[in-house]
């Protein structure tokens, strides 16, 4: 057990190569050789550069608005909070206002940065910023969702029978939800 | 705005291929005709039915340990807890027991299933059960990491410094970090 080693030095990367890509995936392996000599090829998903935000949107002081979305992945309908990529040249707060109006139809008058969060640094390079937004006001705007995303109302005071479904359960919502909850807390 | 629709049909998968591969992702493509009509191609990563496991290990009443790990995603040392994917024919339970013994060197007498949590259901079906250990003992495992790993001890009682690090933003680590703390604060 120990402090952590700031010093330690970084793997050498000494050869990286995409070898398998599609419209939406770069995968990119690394030759490395780790500051003990271990040499080792890794994959990783090369990134878009794009960041991304999610937003916590508060309709009045106890409750929040959270979508339900197909998700391809488990190919289910999922809940959670309204999320997108920032576009290039967007800021990420003016990327959580456009998502806001594309996926539940409110722009907000405050959006305020929460935290930042990342999706297995392991393999990707994936960074999202969350916001909470207040003073909604309705403004609806066309994204490129396939079909309108049902918004549903949830009070924060009923927090664990959201953690208990089966369809909350994204790390990041998940993650969001906390850092509100906290948020709220320390006022 | 709305109550939760049960009853929505989920979008019919007309066709999926595989469109690019790697030793260790496959990207699929979906051809997808949502209830509503609509028709558009999805893709998304080709699960490998394993799931994952992490760990919150505490090695007294008020400290757990952390990891710091290098992450080729971000190209950087992140800090984390324990973690892995479940081994075939391992147990849940037995996994995170073994990646313990692996990643920081103890085994636990006491193993309790915390969440089960998942990464960007959009694009993955990747589980990951979350496991509190306690009454940990020395014991080591030799696993596939390159380098032994740093293991950090860190108390409960200083959330904040952590969360404001800038090498702990996995969400699933937050959301596990968050979920400990609920556990514990409810006894």
């Amino acid at each position: 057990m120990s402090k952590i080693d700031n010093k330690k030095a970084l793997p050498q990367i000494h050869q990286r190569k995409v070898i398998a890509q599609s419209g939406l995936f770069k995968i990119e392996q690394l030759e490395l050789e780790f500051s003990n000599g271990e040499k080792r090829q890794f994959e990783r998903m090369a990134g878009s550069g794009r960041g991304a935000v999610m937003i916590v949107p508060f309709i009045n002081e106890h409750e929040f608005l959270l979508v339900r979305e197909y998700a391809a992945g488990t190919h289910s309908y999922q809940l959670g909070f309204p999320k997108g990529l920032i576009d290039p040249g967007e800021s990420a707060m003016v990327a959580a206002n456009r998502e806001l109006k594309e996926e539940v139809g409110y722009g907000a008058q405050e959006l305020i940065a929460l935290h930042t969060v990342s999706m297995a640094p392991a393999f990707f390079d994936a960074k999202m910023e969350i916001f909470i937004a207040k003073k909604l006001y309705a403004e609806s705007l066309v994204g490129d969702e396939p079909e309108p995303m049902e918004v549903i109302p949830w009070s924060i005071n009923d927090i664990d029978t959201l953690l208990a479904r089966e369809d909350f359960v994204e790390a990041r919502c998940i993650a969001a939800l906390f850092l509100t909850l906290k948020w709220i807390k320390e006022g």
